[in-house]
């Protein structure tokens, strides 16, 4: 009689948070794409999830204008980048996966936070601050790129969570503002704090090409992951 | 006296042509976004560029259905891949880039050509069909991707140039109508026709994944610079 070894191992199911699709208005695409490249590449199981609500902005990416008169949904845009396959963020329980993580663009500045109009007096949706305690007190990993971590500095500001958005002193300054701490990083590298399971990298805050953006990517979906 | 030595090498100038922003209704943005990270490594300088037209289609990405009341540029659309960096496809002169690369997508078969609407009976904007013919008269060297080598059957019909779009019999049958030489392909693989100096590869023809989709890509940049 042969034994027979079924592999049951279950994949790392990680949450991709999208915010629309393009810098200006959306998620930023290459950082999405380069993270779902890094995700696959190391086998996990992704699901991109964004809010069923309208775009704040609609902007004409080639004049940079706002086109003032069409209004757009964040999940049908963000379904751009995923090829179809979304789910709406209401309804995403932090318990169902074991990473989330947050990309940047605009539209986490517009969509997701009020970062953009109100400067250091923002605050982020309530969804995604839930979002983002509950998987805290889950104990999950979450990554934040780009300006994706004024989003962990309103939701974990009492944790003192540290993060990096780069280098820019007045995004620094508000983060800092919500109880965060704020640690300088340059584009190739990420921060870690430990204690909170929190990654972050600068991406397009400081890249200045998609290979400088890659190697932070690559660095925060490795360390997400390792908490994992 | 020091002799100072300056590197006057000048980098490669590659063609991205783009055809909106969605799988649905215009470029795919992984094969996009990919193919610029594949040739940010290669150190060329490259280009992207659109035709400033209306798209023939908006689709709602999370849905799939058609936005009736809805017109997006192709071009402004296009450049929320490129970060705000476009240029229209009427302007462009082959002599002044090395490389042409047209990414997949239903903007493809939509926007650029009729495939959608009119299977094998489709026919390619005029203005494509010069920029591809110019650009083989000039000897430069051309890469083309998922649905975009019905771009090439139809221009390049004439030279019975080879392609590949995976193993679709319809789509095959069509590029053969219009005179071109189809060559089945595994998503990992590309199709070099040396004396036409045309590259193909199915990407997501075929591709389950995003990293099936790079392998080909990453194949299909590296040899479309092979050529330069």
């Amino acid at each position: 009689m042969r034994r027979i070894s079924i592999d049951v191992r279950m994949k790392t199911k990680v949450a991709l948070i999208l915010s629309g699709c393009g810098v200006y208005d959306g998620a930023e695409i290459h950082e999405s794409v380069l993270t779902l490249l890094a995700l696959a590449k190391a086998g996990t199981q992704t699901s991109c999830i964004a809010p069923d609500i309208t775009q704040r902005h609609v902007i004409d990416h080639a004049t940079g204008e706002e086109l003032e008169d069409e209004d757009r949904n964040v999940m049908s845009e963000a379904a751009r980048i995923s090829r179809g396959e979304i789910l709406p963020l209401d309804n995403i329980k932090a318990e169902n996966y074991d990473a989330f993580i947050y990309v940047g663009g605009f539209g986490v500045a517009k969509n997701l936070s009020s970062y953009a109009f109100d400067g250091a007096d923002y605050d982020v949706d309530p969804a995604v601050i839930d979002l983002i305690q509950a998987a805290h007190e889950a104990g999950k990993a979450q990554g934040f790129m780009c300006i994706a971590p004024v989003l962990a500095a309103r939701a974990l500001g009492e944790k003192h969570v540290q993060l990096t958005i780069g280098n820019d002193p007045d995004t620094a300054a508000a983060l800092v503002a919500k109880g965060a701490q704020h640690i300088a990083c340059p584009v190739d590298s990420i921060v870690v704090d430990e204690a909170n399971r929190v990654v972050s990298t600068p991406a397009y805050m400081l890249a200045k090409s998609i290979t400088e953006a890659e190697s932070g990517i690559n660095q925060l979906v490795t360390a997400v992951l390792k908490f994992c």
